[in-house]
């Protein structure tokens, strides 16, 4: 059995969203124990984990020390959040897994994911992303060629594109690596957005991809078996936050999509979730959405008894 | 033929030592076309790369930006310039490969290097790295647990542990894929260090390990060929910087560190190349320390004409 799980926020950073270094370690740690046991049980493990927080936090830095050190572009930051997220995976999976007696095969490769250079959301970046600032500071951002949107009382925020995932370019080397007996850790953040050049070569490029549509992505190129969302709730939710609130057991791709047509999931949590659940059940595939701690039962289950389970 | 090039600062910035994006851009570019020659010679290919002035900058940021988002720790920021250099490996490699007509396999991975917990050397601090500070900064960052030292007119400078390497942890990860045809970055900047802690698990710690040192143990574990060490000089100079200036060609390792132990060449520079081509030599290898632009030419050469070859 081939599994991909995409770890979300809550596997890298404190339950209170905080992400200083012994959160992100702490949180690792934890979610390394849940995924170990999936690894345990004989599974080939394909991992790729959120990078929000982490990425905020690289932009701060870069626009504060601006004037004394070169910033990078968005896309190199996503590009260090694979290093570190990474390399905290290949620490606290190989630990877990020493501990259970196995030996243990972790690699995290640096991974690119393939946009369409002519993506719709290039010409209208909606993806809110960084730290607010007072409307002068956000003004001079602007000047620097950035979107930044007034978002009220808080103050203005950047935006950034958020183009669709077409390709996980790193798939074969992962094919590779999931052959010989490795947990491989791919498309952290999403991946890196590359696009195709007029010349014809790759480039990097300014942008942010969200990381449960490219685990669609990449669960379909890695023909996995599950796809396994975790997040920090134990299944999808109708009437969240209300008397009528209501877990999801099993459903179909298409019922869950008439559910979130009627405005049940939000845009920027439970909704990319549910459309990446339901792109890989349309292709024939068995997604699911729990929580970490219900990882290796979800892996099992065909009920919708460990979580919310979308079939075609 | 199984080559490891171990790739200088100058194939990750300019001339000048600039690190701005547009700068290790157009370096790595440059530099891969010469890497590109090699594996395009059908040699299996491992890469490793120095990142001295990229992290250089992410301690400033760190720095900088303290007051606002946490620090992260130096192993981090190595692991973070993996993910920048990687990706930007990536990119420049599969093009100048796909120029020449071929299908390119190219991977990055995340890599830890295993030091010892009691090295002298985490005692004993001594490389320096980042910016000048002022004494009175520099007081409190010693505060903070950091050493830095007075290094006269330009101010106060920190210094880290840079621990002799012992394992690359990635190297059967690395072996797997160069198996499978690809072109294998790893144990960047050296490898994050990390130590056996007590319990057992490994902990990245905060250090810098040399990477030729590391290139030299990489070869070993990885039996290839040929290391070659790529740098801005087209070989090993006696008398650098006089009218007795000679290039060395073919020389034994004993011959080697004989003229090293005259003190020929520089501790921060050439000392720590003289050192890794030397260690490789004594284990039964082939070590060539050339410029970029020779690479192609140093891995087919055994007489010196292209190169400083160290031989056992």
């Amino acid at each position: 059995m081939r599994v991909l799980i995409a770890l979300g926020g809550n596997a890298m950073t404190a339950p209170d969203g905080s992400a200083r270094p012994e959160d992100q370690r702490a949180a690792v740690t934890a979610a390394m124990d849940a995924v170990a046991e999936v690894v345990a049980s004989g599974a080939e493990v394909v991992l790729t984990h959120g990078n929000g927080p982490q990425v905020g936090n690289l932009l701060v830095k870069n626009e504060i020390a601006a004037s004394v050190v070169p910033p990078v572009p968005l896309d190199w930051c996503g590009a260090q959040t694979q290093g570190t997220i990474g390399l905290l995976i290949l620490d606290a999976l190989e630990a877990a897994l020493s501990a259970r007696g196995g030996t243990p095969r972790v690699a995290a490769l640096v991974s690119r994911t393939l946009v369409a250079a002519d993506d719709p959301h290039f010409t209208a970046p909606s993806k809110p992303i960084g730290r607010y600032l007072p409307a002068d500071e956000a003004a001079a951002m602007i000047e620097h060629g950035q979107s930044w949107q007034d978002r009220g009382a808080p103050g203005w925020r950047r935006v950034v594109a958020s183009p669709d995932p077409i390709e996980c370019l790193e798939v074969e080397a992962a094919s590779v690596l999931l052959a010989a007996g490795y947990a491989v850790v791919c498309a952290g953040g999403g991946g890196v957005p590359v696009v195709r050049t007029a010349a014809g070569p790759l480039a990097s490029v300014e942008a942010v991809i969200d990381k449960d549509l490219t685990a669609a992505v990449l669960a379909g190129q890695l023909g996995v078996d599950v796809l396994v969302i975790a997040t920090d709730v134990d299944a999808v939710v109708l009437n969240w936050g209300t008397q009528d609130a209501q877990a999801i057991g099993a459903v179909s791709a298409g019922e869950l999509r008439s559910l979130a047509a009627q405005g049940h999931f939000a845009a920027g949590s439970m909704g990319p979730k549910v459309e990446a659940a339901c792109r890989f059940a349309e292709a024939g595939g068995r997604a699911v959405i729990t929580s970490l701690d219900r990882i290796a039962d979800a892996v099992a289950d065909t009920t919708g008894a460990a979580g919310t389970i979308v079939t075609p």
